[in-house]
């Protein structure tokens, strides 16, 4: 028997993989959880039928979702917020800086952390880091309640539809404003520019006039629509192309090359964005 | 009833597009020949099995393959030699420059220009401008014989299997070498960097040495493997910084920034090519 899964990324098109070994299935009070392993790609995580990584290309997206802010933050990176991230994918990028001291990750579901301890140790294995505290609650909560500071506060959310709607309105980018430390700066993952275009648009009518700075940057990450990812940059205060400390080292995916090349979009996503960014 | 295509892109993974219309399907001396129309991405030509273009997402291979060679070749781009491409968007691209004199589109299979003609007429259009004279010959065999020099050559071929073989092989390209015009350019499509590296890195080892010039450059392909895709330049004598004249009015992907960002290569590729390049 031959088991396919199949990600549709509009009404007509997608990605398909060839299933191994079934893993695991389960329904947490947020979300549908599924692991699989693909003879090609490895193990894949996948939440509500959306693909969130595999074992193959997770680096390119955890390593994009940090390491540009945290080599352009003027302060050192003490403290670091990670909303959503559950696997522990971007916690182990984060933890290469020894600058952090302490890093703070809030996930709404138990149940993605279990399950990537169980089934993705190479990314899940900085969960067991001393510098890191998780907290199984609500991002929006949260940064609507705390009291804390941080130097970078890191947005690794899904997309959004189910638990992950209310993390695309202004409200909750205003929090997260109040949350971040003198010249600390904000990033969130930001979807497709080719399969979610609207989404991106929408996302930055909603962070409109908030920050000082806002910088769009891209990826190529083969498993997500398009095979392109963007992450949007904010802050008060720092500039994209001064790079304040050096890169650890055992990067796959992000060099300084690709810190100057990343920042480049193409001229039907600059048209697209035409007076939002 | 529901009809999907399937590409796969390794042994367990790949492309699916949700058919609205099966629009040809032949097979030519050379290869089998399908278009079809997905709702999504519009027609898609596909050639022994994969897809070599659709009308959504083409602009960006036929863009890439041109546009830094003309802005960046030193002499007036007078003459441009094209291999393949019988689709016709390599030529759309290149007539957009007032100095091109002359192209020759050298391309194996009348099939494909006939199929284009009829189904794909966005793309297939510019091969009814009069600057353009096609020859139906192998490729090989031209670059072998002709006394001609280009200004610029591009190699628009398709993946190194079938009668594409023989344009992969050292021979081939010390032959189009002579027959490079003085500070002439070659560009050649070279295939996924992510699903493909073999076949780059042996492309590179057979090019070893022969030009004093060569850049790899990068681009974002949704429907191709790995969602990204490559192109090599090789010439005795251009700056790939410097750039020689203006962009031509209406590219939808290629613009003064990707041209800086394209040639940022990520680590793990950077990793797997060293020592040759």
């Amino acid at each position: 028997m031959e088991l396919w899964f199949k990600e549709l990324h509009d009404a007509a098109s997608g990605i398909t993989f060839k299933i191994k070994e079934y893993l695991y299935s389960g329904k947490s009070p947020f979300q549908k959880i599924d692991v699989f392993e693909v003879e090609t790609y490895g193990r894949v995580l996948v939440l509500d039928g959306m693909v969130m990584l595999t074992e193959r290309d997770e680096f390119i997206y955890h390593e994009m979702i940090c390491h540009p802010a945290l080599r352009v933050v003027h302060p050192d990176p003490e403290k670091i917020l990670i909303i959503g991230g559950g696997d522990g994918g971007t916690v182990r990028e984060v933890m290469k800086y020894s600058e952090v001291k302490k890093v703070t990750l809030v996930e709404i579901d138990k149940e993605v952390v279990e399950v990537s301890k169980r089934y993705l140790h190479n990314i899940s294995g900085a969960l067991l880091d001393p510098r890191l505290e998780i907290r199984f609650e609500d991002g929006v909560h949260f940064v609507k309640h705390s009291e804390d500071k941080f130097d970078i506060i890191l947005l690794d959310t899904s997309d959004p539809v189910g638990p992950a709607v209310s993390l695309y309105r202004k409200e909750f980018y205003e929090n997260c404003k109040n949350r971040l430390a003198q010249n600390g700066i904000l990033v969130t993952q930001a979807e497709s520019p080719w399969a979610q275009l609207t989404t991106l648009k929408n996302l930055l009518s909603e962070i409109k006039g908030l920050f000082h700075k806002t910088t769009l940057y891209l990826s190529h990450i083969p498993t997500y629509p398009g095979g392109i990812w963007a992450f949007l940059m904010m802050g008060e205060n720092y500039d994209i192309n001064k790079i304040q400390r050096p890169l650890p080292p055992g990067t796959k995916y992000y060099n300084d090359d690709v810190h100057i090349g990343m920042t480049a979009l193409p001229q039907y996503l600059k048209e697209a964005l035409d007076g939002n960014y």
